[in-house]
């Protein structure tokens, strides 16, 4: 089969390698449909560390393929949906209520990070009972491919943000996670929800998504104008979508006291991240931290795919871009490069 | 009357002033005992500005000595414990169940911050009905003031910080209320409370008020002894009952992923603190940081006060030293310079 | 000034009563616009006991006429909303965070039950500092009105039932408050809200507010009908909006295992309520059965207010009737006897 | 091999059995040590139904005989205890975080249910990776077995309870649930834990783990006991221990507004359990029904074993009696008919 690797770090190539086999309690799945994230970008230049010929990606759907002989409730040939993150289950962490953080920080991101990615024509699927979800007949491939990732982490970020029902919450940085928290923060009952970003087509988006207001801040500091936009109270909660120390500290600085803050962007540089010490209450005014990682599973997966089926969510308008599978270097030169107003390109196969 | 005052940054004195008024809601409290606590310290150098003549002081227990008209449900005479913090419990952030922070971020803290404090033969009483809490007749003044801020500081440490039953937890610092942390830790199901700590005296401390383990971190890394600790899994929550940045960055290195960091120290120096990004998971490893501030109010110091009743805890070891509050001054110096092994000294009128 | 009374049990009438005066922390309200509340039949009818000249009504707005003394933050000819119920919030319960059960038992419930309500032309507001909230330009009074009780009800309701995000619940009866529960649920993040009820004029509404099927209990046993449509899984959570011990127990019927049962309806008949055994797992299938009495607050009240303001909920087509003050008999009598197809009432002054 | 099981209802036997095999994700434990439970005696009645020579017994700790071949991280040899619930942690219930109702209604419960129990010389114990927990070298079989169930659902009746940090709780009935209930009621930070019970080794018991005060319903109405005990407010939480309907309505009328019933009993009878409708404040007091079943999990049950390895918890002084396996059947005939002041009697293999 062809796979789309990391060679090693900034090399990328479409390799040939064998169908992968599944283990008692796995499957193999045939790819029909995937998305490229900005953190396949991140893993080729190194972020995680060196890897030689690892499949790359994290967000695809496709058929099962094969079932692992421990395997029921599935069978071959249905459609299914992984999540980017497929934990076992039952390590500590899982059984404690982490399982993104499976047998260790992190631990539930396999895809492209300690096993091959789903940038292929066939991948496995470890604790495939678990980690299979059917898609509904009708929701199109290129539909549930935005449960895998987006929808599960956007909707996180909004659910760690502890929104009260008629509050206010900010998201810093509309990308495809900061556009799916803003759907997150309205579906889970924001009275207002501010969206934080200066590109004006994801400004439309998040207007699309429901932010109430744009705050851009190209045009004036933009804690300055969240505090203006809530009579110098703050936001009830913030949403850091982007992963930068800057925008985290504006997080800090525009929650009101007893806020959350839930971050949900992927810090990739730097040794500390900062918090302002003064607008933390130094350390003492109720100001609360989460964070977190796209929670995978099944049943979460047929809940989002739910708001999918019945037409409440739509997130395809962020598929700016469809490649076919065998175009798969180019579409992802596109994506690494953030060329043409790309926001998320589709990858058939 | 005499007050112990604050004349301005670095310089204290006993003062005479009028005995204070009560407005319709209020409460005038005659004065029986009080604790010095190190913020007072902090205010006298000047932490939260110069301040002019303010009566210090935020732990002291009494008796009702006037009532405001529309005060019900206590009488004069009748002895009372007053917590350090005196919310309004009517403003929207006391409504939004942040009392802690009444009005504005640290604005239930009243008491020698924004009204005369409580270290002169009488104190005034905001909301006098939420605020006043009667003593047990089987609980002597010299324990109940410990109910003020100790007790519900560092129970409120142990609280935020999310213990699971037989979970464990290190606290960082074993002063006053670290020492409650470790007491409050074990009253909430902890298996295993860890203090890290290096003065012999307040070693000795917390194992009495139910550490199992010390953790000295003058003999070495105190991270690196509590992986050791805990089979290099981290411990499931981390308390920071010190202050300083260099202890909160052991808390989230400490701490397990999907652990939480409960911050009760106060932070009082520099423009950031810092977050180590890799330990935090680089924002996704579900870690939560938590912070508050002393929760006051009369219910919950029932609550304390019962356990002081009962003699299930007992935090008078804590008193290493006795004034009466003719010699405040001498007080004052010798815990503002932790001089002579101090911990807390009681001061009694 | 005009009051329409409970004279006795079943007898009402309009009075003449002097306007109340304040107290300190009290403030006087003239009324604009009210909603007849079924409750107000039941009181009338003896639910809570005999009354004598008892003012009725307990959801109305008005503009300030009067303030207490030692009230700051409000002016008089401030349009405002009052929540149907007032807390203290400084006795045990309200501390608790239970302010519905203000110093005992539904004892939040002060309007048309301990003091008189607010069907008169002008009406009393106890800790008004708390209990007012401004009512913002954009929002007329008729919709400001309906954030007293039906909003705050209903959407407590959904706070309680702890839906999933994309889960299912079941609303029994889409009476007032069960039509605003099933908007509550939608605004908080339902995937599936079912509306069980047999009125046609009901369904259409329920369908308006959000739900995405109706079950008609007059076309066959509603749990079935909700088992046939969760794949026999039962729903995530179930709203009692009635009243009914039957509707109780097929709410515990149609929840699945771990699922919560949310108790909104006022149980007035009968010395039990029976929960059906099995079906709660003989007492140990996860079930959890929640209950709660309209909450109150000017913070809430803002919050509410909001979606009025935005637009983004309109419960105005419940608004079936229109009858001025001068009519108000011939309102209740309507809404008594439930004619003309009627839901809501709203009295203008 | 020897197995101890329900012929038919009302009749047990000693029967030879082929030592069970492994599947992939399975282990075969050897029995070492076992206690008896009063639902083994529901069993053999008939609660559950008929059964045709099934193994009794879900309270046993052993060695690890064999192991599947996906299982990793344990070894044969490996001294273990397996909790009274082992659910599969991939389906739907368990996923969505209620393995105790792992694929149906009390489904997490399989050991002399749906497959045979573990009071035979070897058990087979599905899903092992998350299902055995290693027992550490200081705590004897004899300690250990009390996690299997007795301290899971002892503490799990105090974590569901919501007892506030110093408030009150009453636990209705003393055997050995409700004493661990006592236990756990203590170890979660109750400030007075009330045993309702009338047996005085009962009583005994419950003061040694930790009651304050006992309530003796042969001495008078225990509910009115209750309210004197709490000057009339009732308690925060109270614990259904006993699984009867008199008991459950008692926790009902003791427990205070916004207060949290916790069922543990097992409601063995009649078709309704009813709730005393005016205590529940007809529907509307802000009180809690919680129920819930012994949760299991390698994680859970090495938090409860920590409790015996550092001797926080003792749970020995409830085995009243010691038998060998050979005499397991006078054993279960003394525990069916509570004779001899039994409470709980030790199997040794």
């Amino acid at each position: 089969m062809k796979a789309f690797v990391m060679q090693q770090i900034g090399r990328v190539a479409v390799v040939d390698k064998p169908i992968p086999e599944p283990g008692p309690n796995d499957a193999i799945v045939r790819t029909t449909a995937a998305l490229i994230c900005t953190s396949d970008s991140h893993t080729v230049r190194g972020a995680i560390g060196d890897r030689h010929n690892l499949t790359l990606g994290h967000e695809s759907v496709g058929v099962v393929h094969r079932l692992g002989s421990a395997v029921e409730g599935f069978r071959v040939g249905q459609r299914v949906a992984v999540n980017a993150i497929t934990p076992c289950y039952v390590c500590d962490n899982c059984l404690r209520g982490f399982p993104s953080q499976c047998t260790q920080s992190l631990g539930g991101w396999k895809f492209a990070n300690i096993k091959d990615g789903a940038m292929a024509e066939y991948f496995h699927v470890n604790q495939a009972m678990a980690n299979l979800a059917p898609i509904p007949d009708a929701v199109p491939d290129e539909k549930a491919v935005y449960a895998c990732d987006m929808m599960s982490t956007g909707f996180m970020a909004a659910e760690h943000a502890a929104i009260p029902l008629g509050g206010s919450v900010a998201v810093f940085a509309a990308g495809p996670v900061g556009l799916m928290a803003v759907q997150g923060a309205k579906l889970l009952g924001a009275g207002t929800v501010f969206a934080v970003e200066n590109v004006p087509r994801r400004q439309e988006l998040a207007r699309r998504f429901g932010a109430d207001e744009i705050v851009d801040f190209a045009k004036g500091d933009p804690v300055k104008r969240l505090l203006e936009l809530t009579q110098d109270e703050g936001v009830d909660s913030a949403i850091e979508a982007l992963g930068a120390e800057e925008t985290f500290m504006n997080c800090v600085r525009a929650t009101r006291p007893g806020g959350t803050i839930s971050n949900v962007g992927y810090h990739g540089e730097g040794e500390f991240v900062r918090i302002p010490r003064l607008d933390w209450g130094v350390g003492m005014n109720d100001k609360t931290i989460r964070t977190g990682l796209c929670p995978g599973g099944r049943e979460r997966m047929v809940r989002l795919l739910r708001f999918l089926e019945t037409g409440r969510v739509d997130p395809t308008p962020m598929t700016t871009h469809r490649f076919p599978f065998a175009e798969i270097e180019r579409a992802f030169g596109t994506m690494d490069r953030k060329e043409d107003g790309i926001i998320k390109p589709l990858i058939r196969f």
